[in-house]
């Protein structure tokens, strides 16, 4: 296995070889998925950076990885600043630091299939004031480098049975279709990947934590659709449940069918298209109608069976993390790995779980405070008298998607634990019982879980609740619920009967020792 | 006195020999204030509104006006539905009118000295769309008929004293100063009259419930000032608290003074600067920054004097209130009018007092259930036992302006009157109490004022407080406690120590019986 060193050597000489002056590197996928396959990681390849978010930028002489708050210590011991420069966004933006860095008039590639047209368009202006062009490449210069790179899943698509959807695809698409007709569209373009779960009532196994499968869409206004997934992934069950009205494609047929459309009227949602998706289209000629996805507000606003569903999985799941709790309180010699496996075997052994939602978060002590601990074995601690453990953690069961954290004492905890554990829990609840009228957005609400830790001269640094999807993604929009202008977008869409929001208000006490989080 | 209907159609001769196709009719004056004075009530004269916002559109055969939800009933009244007819605001917005009844091709007047430059954007994008263009007159045509029209008040400037403002004029002076030079801009344009009026520490008389002075200002980078007003208002006293630093101008030379500042960079805000102040500096060839009003902030932002002068003034205010209430309590055969003329003559017992704040909404029954109640001799209705009477008043001190609304029982309540004022008074001390972290924005403290309301399904259609000034308007930006994405705006201002804010949720039944403000 090669070193970080030797892949950021080659990788500039194959830009020299392409003849670029730098490459911009993203954590994102040709879906803009939060979550995305092995074979989409080419900035932890590249970097050896494991975060969920960040990007790098590498020129000739320098390279810079740009990583948020969160991943300030982190990057430090995962990146070799002897070859890597530690900027922080959003203080530094890569357009922003393109602008003092870019060579006078050089070429900076970019992988359209991973950006933005929106970032295309900010980077592109300002390598302008250097003189430097923003150049799409046709391939990715890492796949060319990264030998042993995996290639994308070719897990079979799984029906996910109208008895847990609670209506059917050909429902959902002929909805999206009579929208289509109400925009004056002719087609809307599906690219986010729990947008086509959701509107074909597919599941997949092609990124971790997230029951998607790797596809693109085409829905029509006449409510027929193009379904462009690898083949190889097709069952006879799949081709059935699709039935006449969905066309099965080839995924990388999808560049083709976009060229295709030149005179129709397209519909493409801008924060979930990537660029190439827009230049496909511009350059077929379609007219493009920047929309929200519109499967977005009916796969938030979830119906009786789905609601049913996620009763059902909470209960479980509940009755899974009481059982957990139980043997905490009961089993001694314990440490933040050993429990995390063993709330994964008991959930586990519930038939209906597919997956963990997310990656616990079992930290205890001085780890907890940190807001995206992840245990290793390197960070491990034992259990001790006298502190907190937290455990923040969830399950995709075929009927819904759980995400609870729990904080508990381990021996007697001190008077502030119990001051700041009391203040969390009132602010939970105060959020739990708050009644609104329709149409309030979640803005409107985050400071009623905040006001008991306001109260005592402290708060958390994060939002209080997501959207939560239905045997889908663990974070889930558009509604959500933060302090209004906070950077995460969500808190300022209307709440509607249906939508499925977390709770969970928090402390983390400055100097690193404890957490809490209900 | 002529008739409306006279008044309409002298206008419309008036267009034609202005060789004009229309005329927009805005509720401002020539500084965006929210009152103006009786010269300035052009709309009133036309049309007979006499609410406190409106606009008005007059074509050759059509002629309409635009009214929000709270003049709903109102402009029915008020306005002969012979001539006009209503429109609706924000349903119906002026330039979304003028697209479909402008005549095609025709020219549509506007005084460039009553519309911000936002505005004539948009109308003048929205006649486009019928080959109609938007002209800026001269002359105000409603001048050159309006033969009675009063000329603007010729009262004295007074000398707001350092022992009330807590702050030299110069040292505020100099601190607009240091600002430009941090903006690298030589000027600053103050159009508003309480920017004026808190940078001189002078005040006026030339609007009612306001104390301001018409006036303009141009404030230089070097801290020195020039300030535009009519001479008969400037005494000797004024001269000398002015000083070296404040050249003294006719206000009708303000426009020549804007067109010789060629070659400057002028910062001017365009929330609060007419189009014309706009015009005449690209005419002159000035670089403009739009900028918010350099005094907003420090305004709003009370000084130490500034906040005893406020405690000051509540004291004896809530004494004055409370001697009213008990009054009330004691004296039979009430109605409101009488009621509203003898918190007047209390409050005006005290030589502090310079006039009302605002007009007092003194409301029993029924009538308390119009947000924007005002007693006359005809709505005008005795205390009777079983209901709620509202007094909404406020003064204006030299040491701190008021605003208070108390509701009291005449008789015995009703179980609802009981259960509705404890909800809004639950809401109020949720507020009151709150402690929130510096930054936070009115919008995130809303929701503590509506949540005992909302328990119960109920809510107000209206924000909860408002800034207010000190010996200023009761009305003061930036900051506003009201939902976030409300029309208003300066629920997203971060709140800072020493902004005052009122605190008013309030219940009015559907039905239209009761009413309560705390």
């Amino acid at each position: 296995m090669s070193s970080h060193a030797d892949r950021l050597a080659a990788l500039r000489a194959q830009l020299a070889a392409d003849r670029l002056d730098g490459f911009v590197v993203p954590l994102t996928d040709e879906h803009m998925s939060e979550y995305v396959g092995s074979y989409a990681q080419r900035l932890a390849w590249l970097t050896g950076f494991e975060g969920s978010a960040g990007s790098a930028v590498v020129l000739p002489q320098e390279a810079a990885i740009f990583t948020d708050g969160r991943y300030t210590l982190q990057v430090r011991q995962q990146v070799d600043g002897s070859h890597w420069s530690y900027q922080s966004v959003p203080e530094t933006s890569i357009a922003g630091w393109l602008k003092d860095h870019a060579p006078q008039g050089g070429r900076i590639g970019y992988d359209p299939w991973l950006h933005r047209a929106d970032w295309v368009k900010a980077a592109t202006k300002a390598l302008a004031d250097r003189g430097a062009t923003l150049v799409p490449v046709e391939t990715n210069p890492i796949d060319r480098i990264w030998h042993d790179r995996e290639q994308p899943s070719k897990a079979a698509l799984v029906v996910h049975p109208e008895s847990f959807a609670g209506r059917s695809s050909a429902d959902k698409r002929q909805a999206i279709g009579d929208w289509l007709t109400a925009q004056n569209a002719d087609a809307a373009v599906l690219a986010a990947l729990d947008s086509i779960a959701w509107t074909f009532n597919v599941r997949g196994t092609d990124v971790a934590r997230t029951p998607v499968a790797l596809a693109y869409a085409l829905v029509h206004a006449d409510g027929t659709a193009d379904l462009f997934v690898a083949g190889e992934k097709v069952t006879a069950e799949l081709r059935q449940h699709l039935g006449n009205g969905v066309r099965l494609h080839e995924r990388a047929a999808f560049e083709t069918a976009l060229g295709e459309l030149g005179g129709k009227t397209v519909a493409v949602d801008p924060e979930r298209s990537v660029a190439a998706i827009f230049e496909a289209l511009d350059k077929a000629g379609a007219k493009v109608v920047e929309l929200r996805d519109p499967t977005v507000l009916p796969r938030a606003i979830k119906n009786e069976t789905e609601l049913a569903g996620q009763r059902a999985a909470q209960t479980r799941d509940g009755a899974y993390i009481s059982r957990f709790l139980k043997w905490v309180e009961e089993t001694g010699d314990l440490d933040e790995l050993k429990a995390a496996a063993k709330l994964e075997e008991i959930r586990r052994a519930d038939p209906a779980l597919k997956d963990l939602s997310f990656d616990s978060i079992s930290a205890f002590g001085a780890n907890a405070a940190s807001p995206h601990y992840h245990s290793t074995e390197k960070s491990n601690v034992p259990f001790a008298p006298g502190s907190l453990y937290l455990i923040d953690s969830g399950g995709q069961y075929q009927d819904g998607t759980t995400d609870i954290t729990r904080t508990v004492a381990i021996g007697e905890p001190t008077q502030e634990m119990r001051d700041r554990f009391t203040r969390v829990l009132q602010g939970h609840i105060a959020l739990a019982t708050a009644v609104f009228p329709r149409g309030t957005r979640g803005g409107q609400l985050d400071s009623f879980a905040r006001r008991p830790l306001w109260e005592a001269g402290v708060d958390y640094a994060h939002g209080t609740g997501h959207g939560v999807g239905s045997f889908l993604s663990v974070h889930e929009g558009p509604q959500r619920i933060a302090p209004m202008g906070s950077s995460q977008s969500g808190s300022d869409e209307p709440l509607a009967p249906g939508m499925i929001l977390s709770n969970e208000p928090g402390y983390y006490k400055a100097a690193g020792r404890s957490r809490c989080r209900c």
